[in-house]
C-alpha cells in the first residue's frame, strides 16, 4: 500500500480517532483513497504513502466529523422568529402559522442550504433530519456533499405539502423509494412526529414501512411533562411504554428527546435496543426538562446528540451542544465526574453514528471507514494552553475553530471557505429577508 | 455640536443601546470624542458630526461591550489541566499544587495577557477579577487598554506571593493604594475568597479597608451545598446569613455565585442591596447547582454574569455564557418565558456594570457614557435570518462574531485583529508549553 499513490494525505495532525480504544495519535497522518480512510499512521513510525494532494493540519486536531442526530433543517427560516414563549403559544401562534404560509419546496431548499452551510462551518458532516417537502431537503443536501439520514414527516394533521393526512405515510414512503440507493450519502428514513400527533394505526403503518426496507424510524417521545401526562390520561401508560405496547421500539428506532423517562421506560428502551437522540439546548430553551442521560448510558442505551431545529436552539453548532450536554448532566446530578469530555465527544461522533444506524460507515477515524473528518485549529487564544484534546474539544472549542471539513473523501470546506455552497446567493434569498 | 469635528463616528449600525428604555436604533450612528460617547443618532434624522475616523458597522449590531463580573484571569494557565473531577480533588490535587509551583509574577502577567486576548476577541470590554500577584494582572490589563475592577486575593492560608496569611489584608490594601487613581481604566477592589477560608476578623478587616475607599468588596458565597452545610454546622446559619451577621453585606458587596440561597438569603441580599455575580457554566461544570436567578431578580437584586476562571468553564466567552444562563433558568423552572433574551443581555451589560459599581461609566450606549462598545457581524450563516437582535445576540451569536472592540474611545480590536496584544509573543510563552 505505501508504494501506491493515494488521493489525499492529511499530515501533521493530532488524531482523535474516537475508535474503540479512544486512540489519540500525535504527529499523525491519514491516507484517503476515493471516499475511504485507507491508512492511519504516526509520522516517523510508518512509511507514508505518496498522495496527489497533501493537507497540512498544522498541528491541529483531526477528528471524525460531528454527527447531529436530530435536525429540522428548513426551520432555519424561523431562527429567532419567536423566543421565550410558552411551548404551545410558540407552536400554535408562531411556528405552525408560519409553516402554513412560508413553507414551500423552494423555501425548504434554500433554508436547507443555509443550514448545511452553518453545519459545515461548525464541523458537522452528518445529520439526521425530519421535515416536510423532504425531497427538497434531500436535493439541497446532495448539492452540498454532506451525509444525511432523511425522513419525510408523518403527522395526522394537514401539513405542508400534504393536505390529506390519510396520505402521510404514502408520502413518506414515496420519499424513501425515490432516494433509496440513489446516492451513498443520502440515506432515507421514516420520521413520525409523535405518539400524540399520530394515531396507533399511523405509527404501526409507518414503522412497518420502515422495517420493510430496514430504515431508521425516528420519533419525538417523552419531550415534556405535559406530553407524559397526556399519554398517561389517554392511554394509561408513559410515552415509551405506549410505543413499546404498539410494537414500534427496536434497534432501528430513534427516540428523540427522551427527557421524561422513568426507570421502567429506560429499561424498556434498553431491552428493545432502541436509540436516543439527546437535544439538551432545545430541552433547556423550551423549558422541557433535563434528560436522565447518565441513567440511559448506565442502562447500555446508545445516546447521540442533536441540536434540534434553529427555531428552538437557535443554532446547529454541535461543539456548543456537547459543551452544554456535559455541563447539564453534571449539574442535574450535582456531580462533576458525570458525562466526562471523552464520553460526550463520542456521543457526538461514533455513538451518534450508532444512534442513527450508520456506525459501520462513519463516526471514527479507522481504515475502512468513510473519510468523514474535520480539522480543528488549536492555535487561538481560547485554545491555549492544551493539556487534553477531549477536554479542549468539549469545553473550549467553538464551531468557528473548525478549519477544514471532508465528507467521503471530498473537501467541502477548506480554510473556512465553503466549496459546495454559494453563501452569497443563499444569503440574498427573499426567504431570509425580515424587513 | 454637529459642526465640530469629533474623533470617531461609527456609521450604519443596528444600535442595541441597553439604555433604560432598551432603545434599538436601525441605521444608527454614534459619535465618540476622546473617551466618551457624545452623540447618538439615526441616519437621516439628525445631522452627523464630521469625524476624523469613520468606522462602517456594515449593518452589524453595535452594542455596549460585554461585562464579565467574575474572573480569575491568570487561571487560563490551567485551562483544561484537570476536568470532570470531584471539586475537592480538583482543587486539592490539581489546582492548588499547580498554583504553588506555576504561579509567579511573570506567569500571571503572561496568562492575563492571554485571557485579555480571549476576552477582547469575544467582545468583553470590562472584567471584575480577583487573584494573587494582582499587581501583575493590573500591569497586563493596563497594557491591553481594557477596563477592569481588580482585587488582590485575601485568604487565611499561605498563598502565591503571601507566605504569611497575617499579611493578606495588608497585601490587598497595598495593591489598592498603588492603583487608586493611577489610570481611569483600572479600578481597585478588595477580594476575599470566602467565609470558609477567611476568619470573621479577616473578613471584617478587609471589608473595612474596602469601605474606607468606597471600593467593591468581592466574595465567593453559597457556591455549593457542601459550603452551606459547613457554614450551618460551624456557625448555625447559611453563608449569606453569616456574612450579614458580621456586617459585610451592603451595596458595595458583590456575592459571587449565590447558588444555594433560600428565600431568607435572597431577602437579606435584597435588603442590603448587595449584588450577585451569576456564573452558570462554572456552576454546571463543577456540579455546584443552579442559582435561583429568577427569584433573585424578582427580589430586585442586581445580578451580573461571570464566566469564572478558565479552569472551571473552560473559556471566557460571555456570549456563550448568556446563552447558557438564559437556557439554564428556563429548564430549572420548566418555563421558557423566564430570563428572556433582553433581560439576560442587560445582565451582561448595564446590570453587570451595576453589579460591580461602574454603571455610571459603562454598560450602555448613551451620551456621557464611556465609549465601551463592540460591533457584531450578523452576516454569517448562523446569524441568518434576523428577526430580533436581542434573541440573536443571546441564542445565535458566538464570540467569534465580534468584529471590532472599543474601550474608552480607543479601538482595541478592528476586523478581528488585536491592536494592543502581540498574540504570537504570548502564545510562544514557556508558561503555555504543555509537552
Amino acid at each position: 500500500m505505501p508504494q501506491d499513490r493515494i488521493d489525499i494525505r492529511i499530515d501533521n495532525g493530532l488524531l482523535v480517532t474516537c475508535d474503540s480504544e479512544d486512540n489519540v495519535i500525535k504527529n499523525g497522518w491519514i491516507a484517503v483513497q476515493h471516499n475511504e480512510i485507507v491508512m492511519i499512521g504516526k509520522t516517523g513510525s510508518e512509511a507514508k504513502p505518496d498522495a496527489s494532494d497533501i493537507i497540512d493540519a498544522e498541528g491541529g486536531i483531526v477528528m471524525p466529523g460531528l454527527i447531529n442526530t436530530h435536525t429540522h433543517l428548513p426551520m432555519s427560516l424561523f431562527r429567532g422568529l419567536a423566543d421565550d414563549l410558552p411551548l404551545m403559544e410558540w407552536l400554535n401562534n408562531h411556528i405552525f402559522p408560519r409553516e402554513a404560509t412560508h413553507i414551500n419546496p423552494e423555501s425548504v431548499y434554500m433554508a436547507t442550504l443555509l443550514s448545511c452551510a452553518e453545519m459545515l462551518l461548525s464541523g458537522t458532516t452528518t445529520c439526521c433530519d425530519g421535515y416536510f417537502y423532504e425531497d427538497s431537503v434531500a436535493e439541497a443536501v446532495r448539492q452540498t456533499g454532506m451525509r444525511a439520514v432523511l425522513g419525510h414527516g408523518v403527522i395526522d394533521y394537514p401539513a405542508p405539502g400534504i393536505d390529506n393526512p390519510d396520505q402521510n405515510v404514502a408520502h413518506a414512503l414515496a420519499f424513501t423509494e425515490k432516494w433509496m440507493g440513489r446516492t451513498d450519502l443520502i440515506i432515507p428514513s421514516i420520521f413520525c412526529h409523535s405518539a400524540y400527533t399520530c394515531s396507533e394505526n399511523t405509527l404501526k403503518k409507518a414503522k412497518a414501512a420502515a422495517d420493510q426496507n430496514q430504515l431508521l424510524f425516528q420519533i419525538h417521545a417523552a419531550e415534556t411533562a405535559g406530553e407524559k401526562e397526556t399519554m398517561l390520561s389517554n392511554h394509561g401508560v408513559t410515552p415509551l411504554q405506549y410505543l413499546d405496547r404498539i410494537g414500534v421500539l427496536d434497534e432501528n428506532t430513534l427516540i428523540v428527546h427522551g427527557v421524561w423517562m422513568d426507570a421502567m421506560d429506560i429499561k424498556i428502551v434498553s431491552t428493545r435496543k432502541a436509540k436516543i437522540s439527546h437535544c439538551p439546548e432545545s430541552n433547556m430553551k423550551l423549558g422541557s426538562g433535563i434528560a436522565p442521560v447518565q441513567e440511559q448510558l448506565n442502562a447500555g442505551i446508545t445516546v447521540g446528540i442533536g441540536t434540534d431545529s434553529c427555531a428552538s436552539n437557535n443554532d446547529l453548532d454541535m461543539l456548543s451542544e456537547i459543551d452544554c450536554a456535559a455541563k447539564l448532566q453534571k449539574v442535574k446530578y450535582l456531580d462533576p465526574t458525570i458525562l466526562d469530555a471523552k464520553t460526550v465527544l463520542k456521543m457526538a461522533t461514533i455513538d451518534g453514528a450508532g444512534a442513527i444506524g450508520i456506525d459501520h460507515l462513519t463516526g471514527s477515524l479507522e481504515p475502512g471507514k468513510q473519510a468523514d473528518m474535520i480539522i480543528v485549529d488549536i492555535k487561538k487564544p481560547h485554545m491555549i494552553p492544551m493539556y487534553n484534546p477531549f477536554s479542549h474539544l468539549v469545553y473550549s472549542a467553538r464551531g468557528s475553530d473548525v478549519r477544514d471539513v471532508m465528507v467521503a473523501g471530498r473537501m467541502l470546506m477548506r480554510n473556512r471557505k465553503l466549496l459546495t455552497i454559494d453563501m452569497n446567493a443563499v444569503a440574498a434569498s427573499e426567504y431570509f429577508m425580515t424587513d
